[in-house]
Parts: structure tokens; sequence; C-alpha cells
């Protein structure tokens, strides 16, 4: 592509060789007009804003290996912004992409890599408007490191946030939990199973949209205030549904109760995590979410992510409770009722 | 802190170990409500919006060593992504920071550093609004790096950006060149000089204010369009000097002239330049802007430089050509006339 197949530390110089990779690549799959102006900033018109509030987020990804079954670290990259906006309620509308990369890369994965980002971005409806790259010493980095920002904007009425959870609200999970995190952590234990493991990783806000119109005509009962019958988003990432229920219980000063058999697990993850030793509550999502509805839109919520092929598994799990606030308790298969802690040290390093 | 001295990898787990280093502290240094709520995106009210447009920036820092006289990697990040804003004639608002931490960082040394990010936001008068932080194992990193993404808002009637410069247009520099650049590289090399070298780091959004300020009232002349009398702004961090002019004269399509005399170099840096073999056109700077304005505007432009602490020593160091579109001429002292190429390779990498 430029008379390189690695990247050399020239490629981060800010001269000719990185002249050539914008060039030849990044504007080849990146072509939203803003950043085809090469400026230092690109300069967006949000249009109609007045009455719209704006989402802003980062997230930095590290994934080891760049390339797993059902993603790759761009594809990630693109999802995991897409899906921190998607939490807040905003419409994801603009990416950047910060890129360091380690020194004799070899250019056909940043290709790839960037490929993925361009048709994530493009499944996602978001544009790509901006970006950066670095390149360090061979040693100084592992082969690829990438930053994501993005910007959406947040129609009025809607308040999601964390510290929203009332009791009596219902607790809603998008789809089957783990696939990501096991899927990454089998590919790295060379281990092999007979069902496949496949990442769930796939950007959020399609889901997300269908359920804020499902969802939009319920009038907010007494005391309520408004903002909207969905109190809360989150996708559970890093530490799992476990330590992402536990952070909402916090914030809101809550109790979270939630029913082990309701729980969606794939097979294959289950086996995993048996052979492994690990607990699917723990492991890492990429394309799930953790809605905290007021009830009487438990059902229209829960119909409306069903009807979406990203959330075709999507069950009511739990509910949330005045009691135990700040607490999260798993009633199991058994019947028994155990404290549900969040992730204490670390199952799975560069699991995104 | 913790109950660590160094940065764990249960430190980027997401689990308790990253909520400790969150709220003990990012946000003792970070204070922005929005960053308070602890959600997956920072939910902005940007007022009066509807007349602005939206810059949006990114930049990663990988610089090395992290603690160089005149700065560290916080305040370079804070000031890299609130220039990169004020190039394009934005007020910068809010910041995002994302952490690529090594295992075994020691916590003082990454406190220092949000300390001076802190210290930098606040000076700039931005809000860092939100982060994240990834720890990866030991030698899948070099110590720290960091990447910040930045909104700014661009008020109406500025349109500034690197293709609109028009022959006879002025070239001002905002003062001496090189002393980011070869600060890291002697501190690099353990060279020591009699006159001590600093760098330049720091945020030009104040500059620009003042800058804009001062042409505000020059009226378009004909045949010129709106969009203000500054055409072009750029801080020529790396490639140095030469290669962000390289860049204007391509995007724009026209020469550009400079003068050998007319460019301001620190003693210091001209002779540590001297023994190094390198040449300060090519060395990166951190806290120095290029403005190429309108004929008209030049004098008032440079006056207000020159009023503002950051702009003391600006100069305007040459004009803008209908000939050799596309190239850049350098006038040296002794009159012979010689281009001036983009950098080529790389000069030192992890300069910034």
């Amino acid at each position: 592509m430029t008379g390189h197949d690695t990247i050399l530390l020239a490629h981060g110089s800010g001269g000719t060789l990185s002249h050539e990779l914008v060039e030849r690549l990044f504007l080849r799959y990146f072509r939203h007009p803003a950043l085809l102006r090469l400026d230092d900033s690109a300069v967006l018109d949000p249009g109609h804003l007045s009455s719209s509030r704006i989402a802003f987020t980062t997230d930095s990804y590290v994934v080891s290996p760049l390339f797993f079954p059902g993603g790759d670290i761009g594809k990630l990259a693109v999802c995991g912004t897409v899906n921190d906006l998607s939490m807040s309620g905003a419409r994801p509308l603009w990416l950047t992409v910060g890129l360091i990369i380690e020194e004799g890369l070899p250019l056909a994965d940043l290709e790839r890599v960037v490929a993925s980002m361009a048709v994530t971005a493009e499944r996602a409806g978001v544009a790509i408007v901006g970006g950066d790259t670095k390149v360090v010493d061979r040693g100084s980095a592992d082969k690829l490191f990438i930053n994501t920002a993005g910007i959406g904007l947040v129609p009025p009425g809607i308040d999601i946030s964390g510290d929203r959870a009332r009791p009596g609200d219902r607790v809603i999970l998008s789809g089957a939990i783990g696939d990501h995190g096991m899927t990454i952590m089998t590919q790295r234990e060379g281990l092999r199973f007979d069902s496949p493991l496949e990442s769930d990783c796939a950007p959020l806000n399609g889901l997300v949209a269908e359920l804020l119109a499902a969802v939009a005509s319920i009038a907010p009962q007494s005391g309520e205030g408004s903002g909207g019958a969905v109190h809360c988003l989150r996708d559970p990432t890093r530490g799992g549904l476990a330590t992402t229920l536990n952070e909402l219980a916090v914030r809101s000063q809550v109790g979270i109760e939630i029913e082990e058999t309701a729980i969606p697990v794939h097979e294959a993850v289950r086996g995993a995590c048996e052979l492994l030793g690990l607990d699917p509550l723990y492991v890492a999502n990429e394309g799930k979410l953790v809605a905290i509805v007021a009830p009487e839109a438990a059902e229209p919520a829960l119909a409306a992510l069903r009807a979406h092929e990203l959330g075709r598994e999507a069950a009511i799990i739990g509910r949330v409770t005045e009691a135990h606030p700040g607490r999260v308790v798993l009633r199991t298969a058994l019947g028994a009722r155990q404290w549900v802690q969040m992730l204490t040290g670390e199952q799975l390093p560069r699991i995104c």
C-alpha cells in the first residue's frame, strides 16, 4: 500500500509516511466530509439542536487477540462506543478513532481492522469524523490499541441514568450472557469446544431505539417525574452482569433481586465456564444491555426487544427492591438466596 | 491510595479495584457533574447552540519520558486536544480521557499525571467529562499512554480551514520553534546544555480568542467571502513548522514563502539542533500556532498575539503566493531560495 508491508515508526511521525497512511488507507474507508478536510478538528453541524443535549464518551480497546470469532478490535471499538452512547438514550452520530500501533504490525492486519471499523460504523449509522495515529517502537505496545470517542444527541424527554432505578422497577436483560468473554478466553487458551463460541459484539443503538419507541407513550406514574419509563440502561462489559447490577444498585441506592433460572446463558458458554471454573455472571458481554424500566413498561419493553434481531433472547430477570439498598441478591435454581458481589481482582486482562 | 503502590492488572478489570481508582483518584481531580454521574456517556447541555457548530477531535499521547522540563504527558494530552479544537476557531468545552496503563506503573506517577491534567484543564477553562482506564500486562505497553478527545463550539461567522489560504495572505508564527521537540530529545539522550531547554507545552485557546477578537471587525475584501480574516490556524506539532506549512500549501493549492531570518528560534534550541544535526523547522512544538490571515489583518493580528503572554515573540514570517502552488520556499539569511519539504521518515519517535 505504501511500499511497506509493515508499520514503521515513521508511519507515526507526522511526515510523508503518515500522510500516505492517511490518504491511502484511512480516507479510503472513512469518508465523512468533515474528515476529508484534514483539519485538526472535525467541525460538525448538529442541525436542530436547540432542544437536544450532547452525549460524549470514550473507551480504549486493548483486546488480545486482535481477531476473534464474531469480531475484531476494530468492530469492538466502534460497537463499544456506539453502545456507551446508546446507554444514555442518545442517538450516536460521530466517532473519532485514535490508533496506537506497535512498529512492525503487518499493514494487512491494520487494513483488516480499519475495514471492519468502516463496515461496523456503516451498520450502526455513525460517521467516523476524525482520527490520530501514533506508532511506538517494538516492545512498547502489543500490536494495536484503539481509542474511540463518540458524540450522540439525547432527545428531549429522555433521562436515563444509573441513579434512576426505583423499587418495583423490572430488570430486563436483552439476551444471553458471557459470549464475548468466553470467546476471547478460549481463543487465548487455545481451547476448542463442540459448539463454537462467538463474541456477541454488536452495535445496540437500533435495539435501544426500538425499546425507547415502544415505551414512549407510557405516561409517568404519580411521583415518578418525567424522563421516560426506561430508567437505567447499561451494557454489561468488563465485570459482567454482576458488576453492572451492583453499580446500578449503588448509584440508585436500591436493592436488586435476580432469578438465576431467568438469565439466558448459551450451552457453549456454560460448558466453557464450568471447565474453567468461571461464573458467567462476571464474564464480559459486548452486545447485550440491561434495562431497568417502570413496571408498567416491562411487557412492552420486552416485546420490543424480542422483536429485534439482537434481542430475541431478551428476558425479565428480576426486580428492584426497597430492601438491601446498594446490594444485589440472586435467587438460585434451588431457591437459595445469595449475595452477588462486584467483580474483585481481574478475571481476564485485555478482554476488550 | 488503594492499598497498592503500583498499578495492577485488576485496576483495569472493571471490578472493585477499578472502582477504587475512579473514586479515590479520578473523581478527586476531575469533578464535572456529568462525570460524577458515572454513566457510560457524559450528557451535556450546550446551551444556546442553535447557531453554533460542534468541533470534535482526538489525539493519543505516547511521549517518553512521561515527565520533562515544562510539562508531562498529562499536561501535553490536555493542551494538545485543546489546541486542536482551538485551531478550528472553536471554544474548547469538554474533554474525555482514555488511559492505557502498563501494569506496575507507580500510582504516584499516575497521580502526578492526573493532577497535572486537572490543573491544565482548569487553566484552559475546559472540563474533563468522561474517561476510561485499561491496564495491560507488563511489557505490553510502555508505562502510560493517554488519549484525549474534545468538543468545542465554533461561533457563527468563523470558517477556519486548511484550504482557505489565498495569495497575498500573511503567515504569522506565534513564537519560537523547536522547544518541545528539543527538550524531549535532549532528555532522552541525557544531554545537558548551559541554557536550559523547556517544552513550550501550553493551551492556546486564550491566545486564539484574542486573535479572533482583534480581527473580528475587519470587513471581508471583495471576492473573499465571509468566514473571517483568519483563514488558517495550525499548531505545528509532529513534523514541525515545515510539515505544517506544506500541509497548508497543498490543501489550499497555493505557494508559501517564508524568511529564515524572521523565524524566532531560541539560542538553546539552535545550539542543540546544531549539535544533533537537526533543522528546527522540523522539530515539534506544543504551544505555538501558525496563522494565515488576510493582508489587512496582519498587523492587528500580530499586535493581539504579542499582547498575550504566549505570543510575545510572534512574528510575520512570510506570505502566500500564487507561484509554485502546493510548495513552500525558504529565503535563507544569505538570500538563497530553497524548497522546504515535508518531513520524511521519523525524526524522533514518541515526541508527543
